[in-house]
């Protein structure tokens, strides 16, 4: 069975496609009586309206974008979690795009997006990402557009963001506590929001207990796997008196593993490693992995109920506003002498 | 600024609004100097056209769906990646779209689908799906269906498949040479093409190799991580004989892991574990986890492909057809002695 277009309802009906399409959206300019002809014929048969032709009359897509800068991130799939089961309830679809760090990438789907196909962006930047006239160009055709995780501190809209400084700050102080004394610190950006607040609170951590700053063991590693792999190697074969790590992302932890294996370096006895990090196997993990876990789920149901709410009002702008959620330790054997 | 919109042209000039649509869509009806001016003001004004009205003029949304029973399942968001390389090339989108395993999502996600959302579809059943009507709908209003993995044999279509029973057979037989005579298998529905594959290759190895075949070591587990945790210790706890076990899904080899560590029972000198898993910290885990990997990122780009080759073609049909790719063993500690 072929679809059902205007055009049979018109010929079937003998009478224009125009005046089916007007009988269809409930048009002033169409009789009572020819809009019961017309609508009667839909159903008889079987006529399926084309959902964009509803959305170009209520100029609603019924679809919001999430926009995050990897799928291989526990983190990142808990909030599109959240961020779904609020769609659902809403009846919205979720249309997600990936960037994979790579800032053209992130700009081309904005700028795809400016063309009403959804009506609200939830977002994490990309690590790339350092202008933003992409977003503020996007923004200013009406599209909204609320933060997560990785946010844009210059564009006036609301940021679902955790405790970052406190969390950066307690994970190196739990370092010192457990008698490390030069702990590296690995990041993805120098850019990134998140990355510069963790890092500001192990700066702080290592002031308050004397500790010094050493920029030779602290590394941006925003390459590859295999890059990551060589620059995590590189500094732990120059540094041999590192005694503790702390990643900011999931995937460095991971990698710090391979190349201490490769290394022969024990974790934790000559190694102890701290993590921001969702990975559901890190209790699993050889030795079971010391996390900063983020309430993802419950940032992305955040982020999607206040679009929802903001998409609900009409209003035009989102009130400019940091909601901060706390983040939790999770001390496992990566950290604590065995 | 707001979105400036049909309306606002036909005041700027002082013409319908009809005619400012039909003359930006290139209607015959409507003369080549109006056409000219309308151009002319829509550039001035910053005018973008929705992407919706084009769709219906083409009869093309240019966006595909993809969907999935999880997220949290490196398979699916490899498969994701591999679907997304191809689209990007294709100038499309995707939607992602994910049932929770849950069969009256994946009826009302498709239903959703009929009224031209996306041009094509690409999918992977969930467990709990036994009726296709739902599918056989969707493709009779023009939308083309792609399997991967999770197939529905009744659909003629492409579709996109490992080497199910050659694996399952491989895996039991791997467990059988490392001196395993109880093999437990856990799959999650009965129901399921690929558990169907992988069990009977389970039971061609054990007939192969004189094991008898135990029911009360076969189980379903279905249910959420709670659920089949607590199936998983029942079995473990009422067959102390078990040796061996054999996974068919990624997330119940974790559930498994932690079982044993709650009974106390050492992998692999106790029990001996094999795994179909995409899992990236497979060798990280204590013990490290033998694996039987699908090409997952590979089958994503494959379906991907299949789907675009046949929307440029404008055939209304996909062949009849299983495009089988080979999965590979990973020997890893959990099934050879420390």
């Amino acid at each position: 069975m072929s679809k059902v277009i205007l055009k049979d309802l018109a010929k079937a009906l003998n009478v224009s496609i125009s005046t089916v399409g007007r009988a269809l959206s409930d048009s002033h300019e169409i009789g009572v009586e020819t809009k019961k002809k017309v609508m009667q014929m839909a159903a008889e048969m079987g006529y399926n309206p084309n959902p964009y032709a509803g959305s170009l009359r209520s100029r609603k897509s019924k679809t919001i974008a999430i926009i995050v800068p990897e799928l291989n991130n526990n983190f990142f799939i808990q909030a599109i979690s959240g961020a779904e089961s609020i769609a659902q309830e809403q009846d919205y679809h979720i249309l997600i795009y990936v960037t994979n760090d790579i800032f053209e990438k992130e700009v081309s789907i904005l700028n795809d997006l400016q063309n009403g196909r959804v009506d609200g962006v939830i977002m994490s930047l990309s690590a790339t990402t350092t202008t933003f006239k992409h977003i503020t160009d996007l923004i200013e055709t009406g599209v909204n557009v609320v933060f997560f995780d990785r946010i844009c501190h210059e564009i006036e809209t609301a940021k679902i963001i955790t405790d970052d400084f406190t969390s950066g700050f307690k994970a190196t102080e739990h370092l010192i506590e457990n008698k490390c004394k030069n702990i590296a610190f690995f990041a993805i950006s120098d850019k990134l929001s998140i990355d510069n607040k963790r890092k500001q609170g192990y700066f702080e951590a290592l002031t308050k207990y004397d500790l010094p700053i050493k920029n030779d063991i602290i590394a941006n590693c925003i390459g590859n796997e295999n890059d990551n792999f060589n620059t995590i190697k590189k500094i732990l074969k120059t540094n041999k008196t590192i005694d503790g790590i702390f990643c900011t992302v999931e995937k460095l932890s991971l990698t710090t593993y391979h190349v201490c294996n490769e290394l022969g370096i024990k974790i934790p006895n000559k190694i102890k490693i701290i993590s921001f990090s969702n990975l559901t196997t890190a209790p699993l993990l050889n030795p079971s992995l010391t996390t900063i876990t983020q309430p993802a789920f419950e940032m992305g149901m955040h982020a999607a109920t206040l679009l929802f709410k903001h998409l609900s009002r009409k209003k035009s702008l989102i009130h400019n506003e940091n909601i901060i959620m706390k983040s939790k330790l999770f001390i496992r054997e990566s950290t604590t002498s065995q």
